[in-house]
């Protein structure tokens, strides 16, 4: 189902980060990539991909890539959320990588791996990621 | 302003996506990560982050790392739309950063850099990013 | 399944707009309420109600109401969407019951109503409400 | 700036909650409008209403129904986020109304009305509606 073929042109997160930069500069839109205005994108962006799903069961939610019109959505959509996150980012000097690493390290001492077998109900108040 | 010290222990944005699907798969959270939940997960992340901002003004927005607690509220916040983000794209196979790089590019073309000195106004319908 | 008892003490929708308006005014917060900042915030609210579904099965979102925690939260989420989007519309000017009215219209004629017995499917790029 | 002529015309909430129930009925649509799906819907709505300002600055925002084409899609949104949640609240037999005058008192009781002259700020950790 991974579509990821990582090879000597597949470009980083920093990279692509540093294009973004370049990219806004280039147009002059610096002034508008304000951390708020940066955050209210990300959320207009993330509910852009929610769209594509609102009415979808969850079986038509699971097949939603093998409708090319809907596929070419998602990945749009995917691009839009990541690149706002990234501008976000650059905006207020926040390293993406570092706080997720610290923050799944966080998680991995909060919420320990059951031994047993029982079921584990994330909607329980315990959902962390 | 940027935070990052890149160095050997900085984790690849596919090493903390591999992570992300060992800690759910510890736990037996796969069944609730379907590609509906966590959309609807990801725009709510990007909520919580846009929460910080408000009711801030532009000034005030701009310093927002200079207070430790909403700092630490903006980085906690990165770290779960870009878990969320990851958990999608796993989900439905999709690599991040394979289609932000092919959306720059379809942008490069879409926005051609002006030659002269006119400001730009992307919120006059052509803010791509 | 519904619980209003509409009685000689059901407030209206233009009273409680009125209070609110009152409400803001009596703590000096209209300096905070912009239409820019009020759509940030109906946004977040509206974030919070979905997070109550995000992990629920379609079976255990239709229990919402019959566990009191969650339908307290219920209640309060939909109070904070409907107080930020009245507090829109008079930082705005708009009339939520008269654009509300004129669009139900508009969506009359746009899908008219289906002779046949055939199943129609909103997510099939047709659902307007 | 309040375009409100309540008149003998003037439909309510309670009306207009009715009349959605009848459209969908009529379209068949009452499958997809579950409690989870409504609360993504209307989620999704209110991020096109933020879209609306997320460029904008305060003073552009403020002027935003001095543009016709703008203050369209002010209306539009409005309406869209106004019948999901009244959707919403058909679903799980919550009255909007009732839920709202319940908050507001809460509020009156938890911020009191500063005697003063201080400014009160609602970004300070204060802010209820």
């Amino acid at each position: 189902m991974n579509e990821r073929v990582t090879g000597p042109g597949e470009p980083t997160l920093e990279a692509l980060q540093a294009r973004l930069v370049d990219f806004a500069a280039a147009r002059r839109w610096e002034p508008f990539h304000t951390p708020k205005n940066l955050s209210a994108a990300l959320s207009v962006e993330a509910g852009e991909l929610l769209e594509i799903f609102q009415w979808l069961t969850p079986e038509q939610a699971a097949e939603v890539m093998s409708e090319p019109e809907r596929a070419h959505r998602v990945r749009d959509e995917v691009a839009d959320v990541l690149a706002y996150l990234l501008q976000f980012c650059t905006a207020v000097g926040v390293d993406p990588l570092a706080v997720l690493a610290a923050k799944i390290e966080r998680n991995e001492h909060r919420f320990p791996v059951p031994d047993g077998s029982a079921d584990v109900n994330p909607e329980v108040d315990d959902q962390p990621l």
